[in-house]
């Protein structure tokens, strides 16, 4: 009795078990698994996406890539936060105007200095891009690389965006972070791709965008080696190295990361080559381009969006025929995104 | 009794798993680990590699190194394989000149190729490192980097070292790959950082290495982004655009990873700014110089091996004084080698 009665047990034990793994398995093929970009509203370019990764990822499939060959680039002014009016890095370099002609005296008479430092902004709208990037390269210049990041990290915690008055790290778009999560849990190793500078990016993209420095291609400035009191270092020297926009954005992918990629998110026709180069491999690939038309929870410019051409993140006409040619996806914030900000 | 012995049977089983797990714990705490560097005499050299690797991964040591910040940097030539009579990519470069001067005819009354071209051993002989340079140029230039992989791919599996008579990628320091592995397993990545040129090292450093594209760092030639025959390519233009030796390999280091490398490996002059940087960062950090003192197996060389100064690889005293100073380990080929490559 005993012994019949704790054999009972024991079957009935295994056929629960049985029971609860067959039931276990029926809940996972039918419960609705967690969307992966919620900030995204259905359509055509969340779609693009999700068939992308499942083409590339699937054992199956016949598109699929091995782990280590997944790559995506991802261009950052007005494709992972806003570039309107200006470029972020722009607006760290005329704040460090002040900082670099205490430094070097002889610049407050200068051209472009002149002007920032008189706050003479019928001067400074009419700055091009040859002043601009002096700026630039006088914001970093004789600092360490590190000294520069401790310099970019204290700017990007106390600097607001004039319009939402908040840190430009704080307006970064949730549905491309999403994005960059959703290929990076796929496998993918996401990188960044910037005509901004390498090294005000690594600033701050492992805690913003979760992205390691190794990942972060941008454009560089001469850096020099040297011993000084008796410790190495690297310091930024003026010349600008290497531009990583329009034509750059290729070879800087091949000389930091050496594959080419399989995906690469952009917006602007500095963006084109990257997209080119991306989608011009064989297999499946994915090329996506966000088009700001949304004037009221961001910025609505350039031709695409029916606006004037734009002087920050052109996305030109020529841009919009080759996306259609070349079957890259055009993301519109104002119909494909649920929310903009993670503060929206 | 069917359930008493039934029920003897279960404490005995039950039994015999407490005291197989005992038993086996017992075993894992008293079995000797294999040896990760079975190549390597015991030694200071060995000491080095072990004990630092022990300081920077396990948990409880203050010295501790998070995985992803983990880099160990290598050299190539002389460092993970042989350099001599002379390197690799110079045998490879002016194996291709007969085909640079089919393309490129008018080549072949210029110097250097015309020496080449002509077997003029003597002139050869008195080739400066601009020679060569320009040969090394000519030999990429106006090919893809796609095409320009599989070119070297066909001579690295072709060419024969004139000593060992075996190709190159057989010539690889079987210490130093251990040393490699070594450091994978405990979570390290493993970059090269080399003087030869970046595509050349990629198009075998994977199959030969284990060092994927985006871990290799080297010379850097121009490289041309255009749409030919409407498709996107990269091609090799003639002009150096990055001489990634002596000063150049931090900055290298830094425009690729970004971080400063907790190990680096080197072997001549050229490395020394290398293993400066390296260890010159705060926590456990190893140097680590091969000397090559040991021309029964492999070659002797250099004044710190007490031989005249070499044109390729040079060990100069002002490097071994360095080393002394500043901590590092030198690997002396015959005293700390038990073989020196995989078939010996």
């Amino acid at each position: 009795m005993t012994h019949s009665m704790n054999s009972g047990i024991r079957l009935s034990r295994r056929a629960l078990l049985a029971w609860a793994a067959i039931a276990l398995s029926a809940c996972a093929q039918l419960a609705p698994v967690a969307d992966p970009l919620p900030s995204w509203n259905d359509g055509a370019a969340k779609d693009a996406i999700v068939l992308f990764v499942r083409k590339t990822t699937e054992a199956t499939s016949p598109q699929f890539v091995p782990p280590a060959q997944r790559i995506a680039t991802f261009d950052q002014d007005g494709t992972l936060w806003v570039e309107q009016p200006m470029y972020a890095q722009v607006h760290f370099a005329l704040d460090r105007v002040r900082d670099v002609v205490k430094a070097q005296p002889a610049l407050a008479g200068e051209a472009p200095f002149k002007a920032v430092v008189n706050g003479d902004r019928e001067a400074m709208a009419r700055f091009g891009s040859e002043d601009l990037l002096k700026i630039v390269a006088a914001s970093q210049s004789g600092l360490t690389i590190e000294a520069f990041h401790e310099v970019v990290k204290a700017w990007a915690a106390s600097a607001k965006h004039p319009r939402y008055q908040r840190p430009y790290t704080e307006l970064v778009y949730a549905p491309m972070l999403e994005a960059m999560q959703y290929l990076r849990s796929n496998g993918y190793r996401t990188y960044i791709v910037t005509g901004g500078g390498q090294e005000f990016v690594r600033a701050f993209a492992e805690a913003v965008y979760g992205v390691p420095p190794e990942q972060v291609v941008g454009m560089m400035h001469k850096v020099d080696y040297a011993v000084r009191d008796g410790k190495p270092a690297l310091t930024f020297a003026p010349p600008l190295f290497f531009n990583d926009d329009k034509d750059g954005k290729p070879v800087g992918i091949n000389m930091v990361i050496g594959r080419r990629p399989n995906a690469a998110f952009g917006n602007s026709d500095g963006d084109q080559q990257m997209l080119e180069w991306t989608t011009g491999g064989a297999g499946a690939r994915l090329g996506m381009l966000v088009l700001h038309d949304d004037a009221q929870r961001e910025y609505a410019y350039g031709p695409a969006a029916g606006q004037p051409a734009s002087r920050v993140g052109t996305f030109t006409q020529a841009l919009h025929e080759a996306a259609k040619a070349k079957g890259w996806t055009v993301i519109s914030i104002k119909n494909d995104w649920k929310r903009v900000f993670a503060f929206d």
